[in-house]
């Protein structure tokens, strides 16, 4: 294989790579949405733990390990972002609804 | 789903984003060879534009493009440091053969 190959074997990983990322996105959101409604912080040490140690466990390299947590880092860091603005949303939360709706409506 | 099922899918979505990214590690470091023998260098600024490019094209979100640019610029950086080694290894290259070998061993 030339170079040619194996940067067109690159971009076909990266299509795939993007769609779990968007994959692991939802869930993050997801799960940004459910702490919403409880007193979970967005930051929890323990689990980001497990995350870089399930990681660690399922990497067979090449890629070192050292190298694989730099990328796990700033992935984390977006999906952080992600939930906070799943809880904090930057639109203006709707209002709760008033007496007169809920008899209204329930 | 409750956040302990999300949860499990996103150690799921972990263990073939990790995979993913090792059989890019892998071209990279092939490319890296293949590049020793030429005189390309390690940063081709063309070549990156046109991953962010098949990167953006791919995402259907909910990773905003911004986001995910992020995530890609750490893959980048890993990466070329991955070619680097390939290209200028950390070990003692080979001497190269003498005479003396060549009669020996040719």
């Amino acid at each position: 294989m030339d170079i040619a190959d194996w940067r067109k074997q690159i971009d076909e990983l990266d299509i795939r790579l993007v769609e779990l990322l968007n994959r692991r996105a939802q869930a993050a959101r997801e799960i940004g949405r459910l702490k919403r409604n409880t007193s979970m912080p967005i930051y929890e040490p323990d689990r980001e733990r497990s995350i870089f140690e399930n990681v660690r466990k399922a990497n067979q390299g090449p890629l070192p390990d050292s190298e694989l947590r730099q990328v796990y880092e700033r992935i984390i860091d977006v999906m952080r972002n992600i939930q906070k603005h799943e809880i904090v949303p930057e639109d203006k939360p709707a209002e709760p609804r008033t007496e007169f709706d809920l008899e209204l409506n329930d």
